[in-house]
C-alpha cells in the first residue's frame, strides 16, 4: 500500500537538495563553529551563509537572525525574553486566542509572574479582531505576538496592518511564521516586524532548529547561558548541519514561493470542492480565500475527527486532528473552539495539508477513502442530523 | 597538506554507523512523533527506541531520559529547574569553580534571584574539595552539581563519592557528564546520581541533540512550554533524526569504552612523554593519572597558548585553549585559574584532545610541529626563563 501523507503543517519530509547541502557538516566539515582553528572557521562560515540566507529571504539583516532549537524554543524566547527585558516599560501583553501553545503557554507563565496578557478573539474564519487590538493597547503594553497563520485552519492574519497598529502606538510586534514562512511574502523590514519566528521541518527542512529574527535594538533577555554563541544571547554549541540546512530550506521555500502555492491552492481547492460536492455536512474551518494554500480544514457533521484519522490511518492516509502538538492529550481544539464552533463540530475537525509534492491522484484516492469513513462513521453515529452545528458544552 | 584534528572536546566527527541510523529519520520515517497516525507512530518508536538504548547505557528507566537541544540546555534545565522546584526546602546550590559555564551562568542567574551558590575549590588536579563540600552544606542546600570530568584539564571527578554525601545529605545531585560518557563508566543507579546530563556531538553523535536524566520523583520545572512531549516538560517536536543519532552514539561510546580508553590512553600518555622529554618548561595540567584518556593539557613557558594553537593552525592542526565555546573571548580559562596556576601559565595552556581514530603518526607530527612553534616563540616572548610560573596578576 502506498502510503498517501497529508500532515505536512506537523512536519515535513526534509528536501533533497536540503539534506546534500547538510552532508558535508556531519563528518567532514564537522568542527565548532566558536573554535578558532580552521576546522571552527570553516563551520562558522556555514552558519554565516546560511544566516545571510535567511536575512535575504525576510528581509533583514544577518546579525538580527539568531538560530535556536526550533520554533517552539524561537516562540518561548521572544515572549517572555522581550516580556522580561522590557518589564520596565510595562507589564501587559496581546496575543491571540488562536495563537500556537508555545506562544499561549508562555503567556501564561507571564501571568503567574504578575504580567497582564490579552487574548484577543478572532471572527469566525479565525481573524484577529482589530478592533479589539486597537481598544487594548495602553502605555503599559510592550508587546503585540499574532501568528502570520494559523496552524490548523491555515487562516492567514492581516499582518501588515497589525504591524503598523504596533509600529504607531510605539509596542513590539512579534509573529509566529511557523507556517507562513514559503507561503506567505513576509519582508520584516518593509512590513515593520520587531520579531519572527520560524522552524526548519515545517519547511521541509530539518528537525531540532529554528530561527529567531529579533531587530537590531529589540532589548531581549537571555534564553540559555553558557557560551557566548549568538552574541550571548544564545548559548550552546551551532548545530551547523541543521543551521545550513535550515538556511537552504528557508532559501527554497522563499524562492519557490508563487509556483508552490499557485500549485497547491489549486489542488487544495479541487479537493474542498471534491469534498463538499460528495459529502454532506462537510464545514469547511478557516478563512475561504485569506488562507494557506495548503491547508483544508473540515468539520463533518456526525462523526468526530479522531475516529476519522484512525480509519484514514488504517488506509494508510496521515491526516491530524488539532495540531500535532497537542495529539495525546484529548482536549479540544482551542482554535475550532475560538472559532464559535458548536461543540460537535469542535469534536468533528479534520486538517488536511498538503505538501508541494502531492498529487491530484492522492487526493482522488483520499477522497474515495473519505466518503466511505463518514458514510460508516455516521451509520454509527449517536448525533442526529438535526443536532448536527447545535450541540453545546 | 592532511590535516589533524586534536580537538575533539570541541566537537567530534560523526561516526558513520551513528549517520547510517539517522539517515532514513530525514526523507522516510519522518513524521512528528507526537502525531497519532502510522507516520507519527514510527518517528515515536525510533525516539523510544534511543530513550531505551541511553537508559541501558547510563543505568536508568527510559522514562527518566528527557531529550534537549544539548548539553548546555541540560545544564541550564537541571540547575535552575530543580533549584526553582525545590525552592521550599531552601534556596542553597553547592557547585564547582571549574563546571562549564553553562553550569556556573545558570548558577549566577539564581544568585541574582536572591539564591546563595557555593562555588567549592579545586585542588591543584582539579580535584573538588570534599572537606569543603561537606563544610558547606547545610539545611537549606537542595541540589550539588559537580561535572564528571572536567573539558579543559580531563580530571575526572570523585563522583561516587560525591553523590554518596549528597544522598546522606538528603541534597539532590546532578552532574555534568559531557565530557565523561564513553570514558567513564557510569551507572547513575548504583552510583546515585539524581540528575545527569550529556551530549551528542562529544560523543561521535550529532550536534543539537542532548539529554537530561532525571530521576523520577525529582521536582523540576517545565524547561519549555507548548506542545505537551517528554511528559509535559520540555516542549517542542522532537528531532528524530538526531534522537535516533544520540542513541546509537552513546551505546556504542558506552559499549566500547574499554577498549577506547585503552587505545587512548596510551597515545595520551606517549604523546605527554614525547613532549614533555622534547620541549623544557612544559607542565602537565589537570590530575596526572585520574584524567580522561584522551585530553592533554599543557602550559608552555615563556608563550601564550593562542600563538601556539594560531601557530599550529597554519600547520594544519588544531588544538584549543580553554574551552571551544569561550573561545573569541579573550578572557583566561577560569579553570586553570582556579589551578592555582601562575597568571603566564594560566595565559601558556593549551588543549589537545585525542580522539578514537587518532594515530601515533599524527602525534609523532604534532610533536614535530610543536618543537618548532614553541622555539619561535620564546625567541620573541617577553618573558624570561626566570620569571617562568612566576607572574601573578
Amino acid at each position: 500500500m502506498n502510503k498517501i501523507y497529508l500532515d505536512n503543517a506537523s512536519t515535513t519530509a526534509i528536501n533533497s537538495e536540503v539534506l546534500n547541502e547538510m552532508m558535508p557538516y556531519f563528518n567532514s566539515v564537522y568542527g565548532n563553529a566558536s573554535s578558532l582553528h580552521s576546522f571552527g572557521r570553516d563551520a562558522k562560515e556555514a552558519a554565516e551563509q546560511a544566516r545571510q540566507r535567511i536575512a535575504n529571504a525576510i528581509g533583514c539583516l544577518p546579525s538580527e537572525i539568531y538560530f535556536t532549537s526550533g520554533a517552539t524554543e524561537a516562540n518561548n524566547w521572544a515572549i517572555k525574553g522581550i516580556a522580561h527585558a522590557n518589564s520596565h516599560k510595562g507589564k501587559h501583553i496581546i496575543t491571540s486566542k488562536v495563537e500556537h501553545e508555545s506562544i499561549l503557554k508562555a503567556c501564561e507563565e507571564l501571568e503567574k509572574e504578575g504580567y497582564k496578557v490579552t487574548y484577543l478573539d478572532v471572527d469566525k474564519y479565525g481573524l484577529v479582531r482589530l478592533d479589539q487590538l486597537l481598544h487594548n493597547i495602553n502605555k503599559d503594553t510592550t508587546l503585540i505576538s499574532i501568528m502570520s497563520a494559523n496552524n490548523e485552519i491555515g487562516t492567514i492574519q492581516n499582518i501588515q496592518t497589525i504591524a503598523n497598529i504596533a509600529r504607531e502606538k510605539g509596542v513590539y510586534f512579534h509573529t509566529d511564521a511557523t507556517q507562513a514562512i514559503g507561503s506567505v511574502n513576509i519582508s520584516v523590514s518593509d512590513m515593520k516586524i520587531d520579531a519572527l519566528s520560524l522552524s526548519g521541518h515545517k519547511i521541509y527542512g530539518p528537525k531540532g532548529v529554528g530561527a529567531l529574527f529579533l531587530r537590531n535594538g529589540v532589548a531581549i533577555e537571555k534564553f540559555m547561558v553558557g557560551g557566548e554563541q549568538e552574541k550571548n544571547l544564545r548559548a550552546g554549541t551551532l548545530n551547523t548541519p541543521a543551521i545550513v540546512g535550515l538556511g537552504k530550506a528557508v532559501e527554497i521555500a522563499c524562492r519557490d514561493i508563487i509556483a508552490n502555492a499557485k500549485k497547491m491552492s489549486s489542488l487544495r481547492n479541487y479537493f474542498i470542492k471534491e469534498v463538499q460536492s460528495k459529502i454532506d455536512m462537510t464545514f469547511l474551518n478557516g478563512h475561504p480565500i485569506q488562507r494557506l494554500p495548503n491547508n483544508i480544514n473540515f468539520s463533518f457533521g456526525m462523526v468526530e475527527g479522531e475516529s476519522v484519522m484512525y480509519m484514514l490511518d488504517m488506509q494508510g492516509i496521515a491526516v491530524s486532528t488539532g495540531s500535532a502538538c497537542s495529539s495525546g492529550s484529548i482536549e479540544d481544539s482551542h482554535v475550532l473552539k475560538a472559532l464559535g464552533l458548536a461543540e460537535d463540530l469542535v469534536k468533528g475537525g479534520v486538517r488536511f495539508t498538503l505538501s508541494k509534492s502531492t498529487t491530484k491522484e492522492e487526493l482522488d484516492i483520499v477522497v474515495e477513502e473519505l466518503i466511505k469513513v463518514i458514510k460508516k462513521l455516521r451509520k454509527i453515529s449517536p448525533i442526529t442530523k438535526a443536532q448536527v452545528g447545535k450541540l453545546k458544552k
